[in-house]
């Protein structure tokens, strides 16, 4: 076992590589809530500007991309690697976004994980001496999803009070090697846990047991406990999975409660935007990083994060042919000061 | 630059990754092509004994990961990662067939292109210091792909000559520290390319300047030439892909023809097999590589091959919106002795 093995599922970085800038873009429903003011770009059109919800979903992307690019005052030339995804089947929205970039680019599904499945997999990749800089991007968009994994839009379906709102957004990060933080310190990748949760309408229950999973093996792989983090987030439970996660980790005499966020939750106001139990979406979780989260590690609001973006690796048609939901959940402990060992 | 970057778009392991088990799962067709006594499995039933064509699917890649373990004689609680992904919306051929490993999972989607994604970011992982023991697997199977990309099978569609026949087939590749070889040596991640291509029954044609690019960018970063290779695969270009790969090295003064090799065309009898221009799917490179390639090298037929998987990374939805096909390409060098430096 090599050193940066802390057993279990959690490596931890011997030169953790900093993220060095970052850019979120989002739609109207989304610049209207809560964390509004935050993020980078707001459409104020649902289309982006393009003829068709998929090519709006990779305009957003691109935009979002340039932007952070801009930010970190880095071409994409001087990139490595690119590390992509999205929900769009044969995840098109990143591809088509990102295929004039030039850059060596990995392709990834891990649902609405795909923030942190990339900026772990993007943070290895630098640590282990492969690149000096890469990015680390996803996005989502509610017309594109809703089309695609529920109903045209145009039908007008009902959806019941466990159905979340898939977020329209996008973010990216940079990690460059060496830097001055924040830091990406720990990966704690996740296993996929399936409890038999059917119900495509909760997706919250379903992703849940994964996150309980990722961030109990995070505790027992550092010896952290949750109050060694000003802040931990799960994306995107929503209002349900929220409570199953808190509820799992009283039943081991562990309280997260103070500390403990859900991005599906903070994205939206439910009380005025209709959104049910909360956001969902790849964007989710990436725009809440690159908007919220990071800006206030910047500013040293918070030192010590652990993010944890959470997904249901299931289809349409696997949710047709009765199978149940798999999620998954990927965990990045982000600190503004490199932990002694 | 570390010292692994060889610049451009290669990096060179350190720490050469052993390819220390594998194993490759078909169906019949594949079964009786001309590398039919290869497989460690031929299905005689295209359900593998499942319902569904997408359950079926998911069985043959549970059956080919368990075989890869069986012959490493490694457990998969043994495996500190599992690299995996396919052609199904969602990638859900992969995630449901693993979803019990109890294995921490990241899923790609490279499309054809999986089986050297997967490897070439196993290989890293392990190089990096993050992992003794990782698998890089893919799937696809011909009637899953057939109902999601083109029609049900029942239609009874015509295809035209340049046309791929989708392989029903499996590939899994477990990768540890150190070991004997065969070792997985340097890795060239390509860049998406998009040339316009808007016939997708044209991949090859499609996915031909991808596999141009990066077998180019590979013998530029490494100053090797063709001829260092015993052979050079790619996959899955067909007979028309493969031979403007050809054309396009001729016109720079390079000739690769009696050294390289597509999987497509070597997966089936094309006199025989009615499968027009040749075999697709991540399942064509990933069996080839698993029950052709792979053993070769073990027994010393050859010494150093450059296998290069290739992609289109379109989707239905974008070739329907009138959006033209990016490819990409992945290269990995795998070579029975780690090179001097």
């Amino acid at each position: 076992m090599s050193i940066k093995q802390m057993g279990g599922q959690t490596v931890r970085l011997q030169s953790p590589p900093t993220a060095a800038a970052w850019a979120a873009v989002v739609g109207k429903l989304e610049g209207e809530g809560p964390l509004g003011q935050n993020f980078d770009f707001i459409s104020e059109d649902s289309y982006f500007g393009e003829a068709s919800w998929e090519k709006a979903e990779s305009a957003m992307m691109k935009q979002c991309f340039s932007l952070a690019c801009d930010k970190g005052q880095i071409a994409p030339s001087q990139l490595d690697y690119l590390f992509a995804g999205d929900l769009l089947n044969q995840c098109t929205g990143s591809a088509f976004a990102l295929r004039d970039s030039d850059v060596p680019f990995f392709g990834l599904y891990g649902a609405c994980s795909t923030m942190t499945e990339s900026l772990s997999l993007a943070a290895m990749v630098v640590d282990g001496g492969f690149a000096d800089a890469v990015c680390a991007a996803t996005c989502s968009h509610f017309c594109s999803s809703e089309r695609q994994f529920r109903f045209p839009l145009e039908y007008g379906g009902q959806r019941p009070p466990t159905a979340q709102w898939t977020v329209t957004g996008a973010g990216a990060v940079i990690l460059t090697a060496g830097g001055s933080g924040p830091f990406i310190t720990h990966i704690t990748t996740g296993k996929i846990k399936d409890l038999g949760i059917t119900d495509a309408n909760n997706m919250g229950a379903a992703m849940a047991p994964g996150a309980y999973d990722t961030l109990k093996a995070h505790f027992a792989d550092t010896g952290r406990g949750p109050g060694y983090y000003d802040a931990i987030f799960t994306g995107d439970l929503g209002v349900v999975g929220h409570q199953i996660v808190i509820d799992q980790f009283r039943k081991d005499g562990i309280e997260l409660e103070g500390r403990y966020f859900d991005c599906g939750m903070l994205m939206f106001d439910r009380e005025k935007q209709d959104v049910h139990t909360g956001g969902s979406g790849c964007g989710c979780a990436a725009a809440t990083l690159c908007g919220y989260v990071l800006p206030r590690l910047q500013s040293g609001v918070w030192n010590r994060v652990l993010f944890a973006a959470t997904g249901a690796l299931m289809s349409p048609t696997s949710s047709q042919q009765g199978q149940s939901i798999p999620g998954i959940c990927h965990a990045v402990a982000i600190e503004t000061a490199i932990p002694a060992v």
